[in-house]
């Protein structure tokens, strides 16, 4: 059963039993699905700003955003948890002759691979999120101006909870694939951390 | 029906329609209590740090810490949605004799207590979630460091998504009961922007 079919209470419940899974990643991909349902809250709102014509205009951009980013980050829940179960059988797949070596060895790679990009993916979706945030901000209904702080909050909660497990698993992948995924990460994070400065989220 | 007892792909579908409820306050409690669950799970982990006794028994009054805020944070997502639907049905309160006028004064000015104690109940638990953070980082399972460090920056989203809520609504009540509540309030801000900072989740 996908972990977003599970009541919101069992949800929490898997994330705090001691199993590995759920775990982090899942949850990153989850702050930062709420964070974009937030701001999509405040992007649909019939009310604007000031009700100028382009405030309604980039906010209906930004909705696009949210709810795109939103909908990878629910899949992202599930691909998570998947991906590390994954990491867990590959390392316990047998071992005797040169040939399970082998195949053992490409197993864990692809995983390694796969455990590395799915995070990834989250950390891109939470910036994504964070950019209609910012959007939400300025052309938003201003009394819902908290939710797209919050919103704004819990997106860069999921980024820097991502950004863990990529750094994590990047540098089993060698250098040469590493590489352009920490960079990839590192710009996300920059983009993000500025905007969540931007919008007094950040402490 | 209690918001936790939705699937968790309806509570995200309820925080993303446009309606103002469940909002940012909601959400802060939910992303609270994810980062409680979260560092619950590695305090809960059979492994410690270096597998020394102190730590097992850090971790185990950590956990008590992680297990009581998450409880806290998971009642909270609902008692927001509900203090800010009171504030609403307060002000719809008749107020055309001098009666009704009074009454409802009265019953909006007990729904702002509520909807600025409710958020500021959130924060305070998000604090203790962040304080239980920073001990399953340093006694914890190594390798469940990055869930720890992922409990810890959905604790502090929660932590300011909360904030903006009390900001917003401890105003209403007049400086002598503002006052001690937002002074609790830096409080609890100050103490989990240190323990984030910390353990490097503020970007």
């Amino acid at each position: 059963m996908p972990l977003l079919e599970l009541s919101a209470r069992e949800l929490l419940d898997r994330l705090a039993s001691s199993d590995p899974t759920p775990g982090g990643g899942s949850a990153a991909a989850l702050a930062g699905a709420a964070g974009a349902a937030l701001v999509a809250m405040v992007c649909g709102m019939p009310k604007t700003r000031t009700g100028a014509a382009e405030e309604r205009e980039r906010l209906g951009t930004a909705l696009a955003w949210a709810r795109e980013a939103g909908a990878r980050l629910r899949r992202l829940v599930d691909e998570d948890t998947r991906a590390y179960d994954a990491v867990v059988a590959a390392y316990r797949l047998p071992k005797g002759t040169d040939e399970e070596k082998a195949a053992r060895r490409s197993a864990i790679e692809a995983a390694m691979t796969r455990a590395t990009d799915v995070p990834l993916e989250t950390a891109e979706a939470c910036r994504v999120a964070l950019r209609a945030a910012q959007e939400a901000a300025a052309n938003g209904n201003p009394s819902a101006l908290s939710d797209a702080r919050t919103g704004a909050a819990l997106a860069f909660a999921g980024l820097t909870g991502a950004a863990e497990n990529v750094r994590i698993n990047a540098p089993s992948l060698g250098e040469e694939a590493a590489a352009p995924r920490l960079e990839t990460l590192e710009k996300a994070l920059a983009e993000g951390r500025e905007r969540a400065r931007a919008l007094g989220v950040l402490g």
